[in-house]
């Protein structure tokens, strides 16, 4: 449907002489690409609200003294801004400060004109950086977490703590793209702020098994630490001071091996002695307690260590008394993900075995969240769900069933007006009963509509002319078999209901 | 959950230092209102998918060459642009076009640097709109009609005709906010390009008045009309090329009345022996019928106007043979929304009598796209659901049924470790009977749970202590009753199943 009154005619002549293209990084998505991303999304959705989570949207667009600085001098190159509307570089009053803070000071001069100051100087050496905050003030959301913050924040009157959310929408970055990375991707979060209880973390860890219990998507493992691990590790070894260089390497056993971990920690100024006494570390093995009793000897001197075996061996015992059903749980000490902020439990779920797959969701727990809360006792843990990952996993597995789709289940041929008429009746009929059906629109030739619902995997097809109409039947074709059947209506509704 | 590696804690200080807030004209939605806005959704998607239309999706962002020049010049300033990624200044080439363009020319001088002219100048002076067509290459999509457009050009060679697609995706228009009008708002189209049937017109209104049943929004009326119609009024008036005027003041005879239209008219140049054969039309009254006979007559010297009370009729018929189940179809001759582009049908749906509310869907036939796929037999014919209208006068009548939330029905007391654990396997037996529950994740005091229960509109609770553990029962609280139960697991899942 058109909403502006214009000259769209000349528009679409223009958009075909262009050669259409999209921005790089999107996408568009096709009806069956849409049914399989509802599929996940949907699943995700029944079971994010089974365990008690609650739906909340927020705008595209926010304010961009909401994002800016919440990511990093990174993350605030690759927030999207928005450019001001209007005439917005006459809106600018002090344009000194755009070009004078590159030092560029000698080089212009400020004249005085009615009152303001005028700032001559090379159009070229504007800085792009301070420009953009002269001339943009929103930008789109870069992730679901920040603008939760915002929502809890302005909303705290009318929110009850704890407060468990979800929320799924789309994101933006302006990422380089490349395979599996794109400026435009969905996010399925789900948090709970307001509660440090550890029944969070088991209860995330089933909700993980649960949705890819659900998809069919056996095999998983959901991997967990505790930062009071890593830390208590970093104690023993005496290196508290570089835990973030000592997780960054370890977090890197799985891809690079013990030696060049070691290699890594060495250059970082980790002392030879401090890494030897995490040998053991390297070779924990073993069931989720067997690493647990090793750890609990190994840490015995840390206060820190001891309260995340606690707490890993406080959610093991859960899980254990409410068995997942596909998933796996795994101890991995060396499983870190952005540890700058994760204070508890950290989750990552990793794709079944044998399929080449970074992670297909993380999480954890931030208790230092509580701050804005006004209050000390509010505290952070959330999951999130990778869904073009989970997507290209479930089509590599070949998972998503085949009735997966918003696809018609009935085609009628249209023979002309009487006959459309006729079909028309049954065709309501058929879509009062929930049943997607569709009337070819014109009277084209019999081979063209076959070749229609043939092209679009439409199961079904209808004929009925002028014998049918007189014996007041439908006949129906199977596409696939190619068998035909001669039906009163009651029956063709019944047959289509299955 | 939160991805990029950074110090968030800072952060969200930030965000509560500031006094949070989201751009104007832009809206966070609460759980109840997500749940409502999706049930309206749900609702127009189940009709969509029935009737044989299929989903796709294009990117938020589209190139600005792609949306530029679509919807005139308002439609232009009202586009939200995105500010280009990186250095966007230095990637400038020619600043003289910017500066230039608002013939100061003789103000600037350029000196050749390294062989490239540079441009010095006034700052105060640059062409915000063309300056913008250098710092922004992406924007916000207006609206879905002119990314369908694209899509099918773009992937012509995947799609099948005709082809029936629907969107329901958010927009953006930096236009000034104010009460029903958003800067970031959803629009719900199915669109049909490929074929000239008018069996797609009757289709259209059938679908509409299976949305509004569905809804339970009864009495809606669905106003169509015929741009040839409003041709053929023009015609025999000798005012064809008056056309857009005669029909703007026309469209205004509800609001103004009939003594207003004539002075609009004749203020338009528009002669005052036209507008006496206009009469009859301001007395057009009566059924559907009734009123196509009258334009009959009063048409019969029109070309234009005798087809159009045959495409009209032909609709009416379907309709007749299958008639609507609460919506009520109009013939409204007055009607010409975006005449510019209808070139068929035009349809618009009033809300039940007594709504104070404009148009809640509209329509219509806009044969002239076929030029861009290259033939000439392609048209295209589509409507629209006017989401946030449908959402308004469904509350103001009250027409959300209670179900529609997404709020958790059970929720269960925390008494401690071994109660917890406890009530855990049925919170889980639960869930997988697809029933929310929730297990308060603190051994809080009894009243702070129960206020959370109640303030969160739970409408069970389950107590299970001590007794009821050595008893293997659930004690189920009904909220609003205060009613009490007993009950072994078994008993209380199908209590909570109904």
């Amino acid at each position: 449907m058109i909403y502006a009154a214009n000259p769209y005619i000349c528009s679409f002549r223009t958009i075909m002489a262009q050669k259409p293209s999209i921005p790089k990084g999107t996408r568009d998505f096709s009806p069956a690409q849409v049914a399989r991303r509802n599929y996940i999304i949907d699943t995700i959705k029944q079971s994010f609200t089974r365990y008690g989570f609650q739906p909340i949207e927020t705008p595209s667009m926010e304010n961009s003294s909401t994002l800016m600085g919440k990511y990093g001098e990174e993350g605030d190159r690759l927030i999207f801004k928005i450019l001001n509307s209007g005439d917005f570089m006459k809106n600018i009053k002090d344009f000194s400060e755009i070009v004078f803070g590159k030092d560029f000071e000698t080089e212009y001069t400020e004249s005085e004109v009615s009152g303001m100051p005028v700032t001559t100087g090379k159009i070229s050496d504007i800085d792009s950086n301070k420009l953009s905050t002269f001339i943009s003030e929103k930008a789109l959301r870069y992730d679901l977490t920040v603008p939760f913050a915002r929502y809890v924040v302005q909303h705290q009157n009318e929110i009850e703590l704890p407060f468990k959310r979800y929320q799924i929408q789309p994101v933006w970055r302006a990422d380089r793209p490349q395979k599996g990375r794109y400026r435009e991707f969905y996010q399925c979060d789900a948090d709970v702020v307001g509660s440090d209880s550890l029944w969070q973390e088991a209860e995330f860890i089933q909700l993980y098994d649960q949705v890819f219990t659900d998809l069919g998507l056996k095999g998983t493992t959901i991997k967990v630490n505790n930062r009071k691990i890593l830390a208590g590790i970093a104690e023993v070894m005496n290196a508290q001071e570089k835990l973030i260089d000592f997780t960054v390497a370890l977090d890197k056993l799985d891809k690079i091996g013990e030696e060049k971990v070691k290699e890594e920690m060495l250059e970082k100024g980790i002392s030879e002695e401090a890494i030897e006494k995490l040998a053991p570390i390297f070779r924990l093995r073993g069931s989720f307690q067997e690493q647990i009793d090793q750890l609990k000897e190994l840490l015995v001197t840390s206060e820190a260590g001891q309260q995340g075996i606690k707490e890993l061996s406080f959610i093991q015992q859960i899980i254990d008394a409410n068995p997942l059903q596909t998933a796996k749980l795994e101890l991995d000490v060396t499983l870190a993900r952005g540890l700058n902020y994760y204070t508890g439990a950290i989750f990552e779920v990793s794709a079944p075995a044998g399929v080449k797959m970074g992670s297909i969701g993380g999480g954890g727990r931030y208790d230092d969240l509580a701050g804005i809360f006004g209050r000390d006792d509010i505290s952070g843990v959330g999951i999130s769900f990778g869904l073009d990952r989970i997507y290209l996993v479930m089509e590599e597995l070949q998972l998503f069933p085949e009735t997966v789709t918003a696809n018609t289940k009935v085609l009628f041929i249209n023979f002309g007006e009487a006959e459309a008429g006729y079909a028309f009746t049954a065709v309501q009929q058929l879509r009062n009963k929930k049943i997607n059906a569709e009337l070819y629109p014109d009277a084209a030739k019999m081979k063209k509509q076959m070749t229609y619902a043939d092209r679009r995997d439409i199961p079904f097809v209808v004929l009925a002319g002028t014998n049918e109409i007189s014996d007041k039947t439908y006949t129906l074709k199977n596409m696939k078999t190619g068998e035909q059947q001669t039906l009163v209506l009651k029956d063709l509704v019944e047959k289509l209901s299955f």
